[in-house]
């Protein structure tokens, strides 16, 4: 499972991190692939900043070479439960066929961070790019879909110096087609502590995770399809 | 001329503005073509900051309904001569056949900052983005070519919540096949005021253009080919 490149160097990948069970997951997999990776996180106005905590926590867990958190304003714009006044929803009823987009989307979101990304790739001569979008997540996000994420890699390798030298960008989502106990299963195999995540869009003020929104569901349903236990509950 | 939605309504445009040339032409030509101008532009950590006050005077100056500037710190990934402690070159030998990058070449920065537009017309419900690339940038500038502009559009068009609901999103880079003279005269007919814009890449403290980078000669060259006299330097 080595990933050297012509050089005999370990491969760079730059990797998403929110803090959240998916991210962890897909830093795992990184490293299960042989790349030294490079952690990127966002301190993007949202309600749940405690998932930076985890970040930190699940980047040094993980060994990542560097873990930089880019600071933007997308409260400036608004548009989500996420990142203005806005209540996050509670105990709705989730479903993979709902084909609403839920208010906890964050208008591009996923194209902003990807953008950032992009450019720290292109400084590091990376030419991997991991992100943690799945399947679940699909059902309403825009942003999470297959078609999203390869248009996404399509635009940018026509973007960068590195496009332009020939040298293709690879936009990784190994996420993306598993189903959250999947993830969670494939998460545990890898050595995975998911004790160290946070999944809550609407945190207690301590970051104790709420239970009762969307990610908290999910999330729970996922442990309990995965006949697991959530680690981050029992404290 | 006029642009009206189906519920009578001006549409909405947001326009990218870095306070140069191209991006206050690009603003005359939505404004001509009907729209609402809601203006962008981005603290990054340039050197030439002064820019930002140069795109306020002409945001103000064509009667923008809003103006943002978004601050987001690129200095932190560095990799260029406008965010990083590297030389801007002067009185180098400019080409359009020239096929390097050249060292201004701001990592992902076109893609960065369409990703912000992005999410800025999203929340506005605008499906028109413009901005200001051209065919004499692209002389090295990757994300300035037309493939590149198309790629975004394609991607943006699977990204946001306006996508979903069928909505299809212009990337609008009306200048992208002319001549920096061409671009002159375009905006002179439109009345645009070039004695507001900033063009340079490392100018003097007081703000003054240096005369010497890549931008103040294409600049130059662009008025002298236009027939038309620099307002921004004749004071």
């Amino acid at each position: 499972m080595s990933s050297e490149d012509p050089n005999n160097h370990p491969r760079r990948a730059v990797v998403l991190v929110s803090g959240g069970l998916d991210s962890a997951t897909t830093l795992a997999i990184a490293r299960d692939r042989g790349f030294d990776s490079y952690a990127l996180s966002f301190d993007y106005g949202q309600r749940h900043r405690h998932e930076l905590e985890a970040a930190r926590r699940v980047a040094e867990y993980h060994g990542v070479v560097e873990h930089r958190i880019m600071t933007i304003d997308l409260r400036a714009f608004g548009g989500s439960a996420l990142t203005a006044d806005i209540d996050v929803p509670k105990d709705r009823v989730a479903s993979a066929q709902n084909e609403d987009v839920p208010i906890t989307y964050v208008p591009a979101r996923n194209t902003i961070f990807l953008a950032f990304a992009l450019g720290y790739a292109e400084v590091l001569e990376s030419l991997d790019i991991f992100l943690g979008v799945n399947a679940v997540d699909y059902s309403g996000y825009p942003d999470c879909r297959p078609a999203f994420i390869e248009a996404f890699e399509n635009m940018a390798n026509l973007a960068t110096r590195l496009a332009v030298q020939g040298r293709h960008l690879n936009i990784h989502a190994p996420l993306i087609d598993l189903t959250k106990a999947e993830i969670i299963q494939r998460g545990l195999a890898l050595g995975v502590d998911y004790g160290l995540t946070l999944s809550c869009y609407d945190p207690a003020p301590g970051g104790r995770p709420c239970g009762h929104c969307d990610s908290c569901r999910l999330r729970a349903a996922g442990f309990r399809d995965a006949g697991a236990v959530d680690p981050a509950l029992s404290g």
